[in-house]
């Protein structure tokens, strides 16, 4: 199982942290800059340099942590060799050991989420072959139309050793708009917890994880605690720390007593970390030193919760 | 403003009705599955025969209607090249007076919304100079987020002269799961309503439209005559007519009474139309009759109601 996988490389490396990939052409380095220019700043030229600055980043913290998360926006915003550059990013992650996640927030009518779910986690079928794509090991998805769509990704992930992460309460300030609307009692993200949890394909692995995740801000941590118990099999993608102020004690609650159970996500902190520099070094240091401090952030505020990862066996 | 365009555009071509382009590899016509065969069933070969198909169609049907409809998940399917024959469709589309919607269902918190608002409606900045890459005229967007996702949206397309399609009620069985559930006596799909209805960016053009429309199912015909006079200023893009189920009759709810405001999406039912033919005609032939009578149907259903858009003059 997907979840299996993720939780053995987190183990493996003793690190709850994602790094996300959200590369911004603007605020690249300055010798990957000074390369667009040189190369008269075109969108071949500025994809070629995310790529050059995500492979860096990747060389930097692939000993410290276990999963990355490129994020389709920024790729997409250079248009086709933007995606170019977004799966040989993933593609390169991999072929380091990492685990990555594509954070794509898809969702469709049901035939429509399949060809999503075909193109992001599975296959797709030319004529009887089978050609594997984008190819990442789990991807985020919007619960908005309801299981229909949400099933479809859940069985091309159970088909291809892959899993998923679904919207369930979202780190940004509007959050609440919709998704703490109350109904019959329980707030809408209380909801979509509930079919997570009631799924046939919530299924736990040898940690009592399954392949369904769900995506719950930092931002909120007394609602981070109550999901833990609401999905005690779900593990947690959790955005909002460090740039977007969620701190390191506010993401305790999504933590089971072994330190297992979600993975924490740091974009702009880590990858852009060098903007904070000296400038003496070249900015992969300042990279690496960022992922270093949140790793022992993170880390050190679960051993304070006394939720070590370190005396975790499996069940 | 963009919905002004779009609705000149209806006008011109006397036609609510919107051709989805939904190339699905393995139900391209014969001709086309051939020559994907004879060059080695690859992803390259795949992708080219679904830009001739989606050129072919456009050239079969961008006289009878205004719009037609990428669903970005079945070019995504065919990872970078399908990418390329997205673009490629969109830039061919335009190229023919048409205005296209991508139908991408994104939706994330602000920073990386603003990202994909650029990506797919606005320009990217490289270093001080724009480029414009997917470019369609309007995009479906995703809720799920809250204002502050939506408004990077909007604000996008204010400066682009494009629109967005917000997702209020979709058009598949498991709709009601999420959208349904009711908060302070309105369902959670009236509450996204009443957030475009009162949003700033709902200016109104000279036919009382903004740039601000929504996606309404076919399927829920009541609904749809109810949301219509929620949103008076909106522009419904309705999906779930032909192959989905719904019929002429279900979607007269969502126009006004001069046969305005609403735009009438069919997929499946007109793009693979051939599949029902007789084979002895080229399957473009089978698509335009589909393009016909479709445009027949919906305008007979709006005749027959009162809402003809002959008689339609700016207020």
């Amino acid at each position: 199982m997907s979840s299996k996988r993720l939780i053995e490389k987190m183990l493996e490396k003793n690190s709850v942290l994602c790094v996300g990939l959200d590369p911004v052409v603007n605020q690249l380095p300055e010798t990957l800059k000074q390369q667009i220019e040189a190369e008269g700043k075109t969108v071949e030229a500025a994809a070629k340099a995310i790529l050059t600055f995500n492979k860096a980043i990747i060389d930097a913290v692939h000993d410290l942590v276990a999963v990355v998360k490129p994020q389709s926006a920024y790729y997409e915003l250079l248009g086709v060799e933007g995606m170019k550059a977004y799966q040989e990013t993933v593609r390169y992650a991999q072929s380091k050991g990492l685990y990555v996640i594509g954070d794509i927030k898809r969702g469709d009518i049901g035939s429509t989420s399949a060809a999503y779910a075909k193109a992001h986690l599975g296959t797709v079928d030319i004529l009887g072959t089978q050609h594997s794509l984008f190819h990442t090991d789990a991807i985020t998805i919007n619960p908005y139309l309801g299981d229909d769509s949400n099933n479809e990704f859940y069985k091309v992930a159970k088909a291809s050793d892959s899993m998923n992460f679904v919207l369930v309460k979202t780190s940004n300030p509007s959050s609440h708009q919709l998704q703490n609307k109350i109904s019959d009692k329980k707030t809408v993200y209380e909801w979509v917890a509930e079919t997570i949890n009631n799924n046939d394909y919530n299924e736990a692995n040898d940690y009592g994880y399954s392949d369904i995740g769900a995506v719950v801000g930092a931002t909120y941590p007394e609602e981070l605690q109550h999901l833990r118990d609401l999905m005690p099999k779900t593990v947690f993608l959790i955005p909002g720390y460090g740039a977007q102020g969620g701190t390191a004690a506010d993401i305790i609650g999504g933590f089971d007593t072994r330190g297992l159970g979600a993975i924490v996500n740091s974009s702009r902190g880590i990858i852009f970390a060098y903007e904070k520099g000296d400038g003496s070094e070249h900015y992969t240091h300042y990279i690496r030193e960022a992922a270093i401090r949140a790793n022992e952030d993170l880390n050190g505020a679960l051993a304070a919760a006394g939720k070590t990862m370190g005396g975790t066996h499996v069940n």
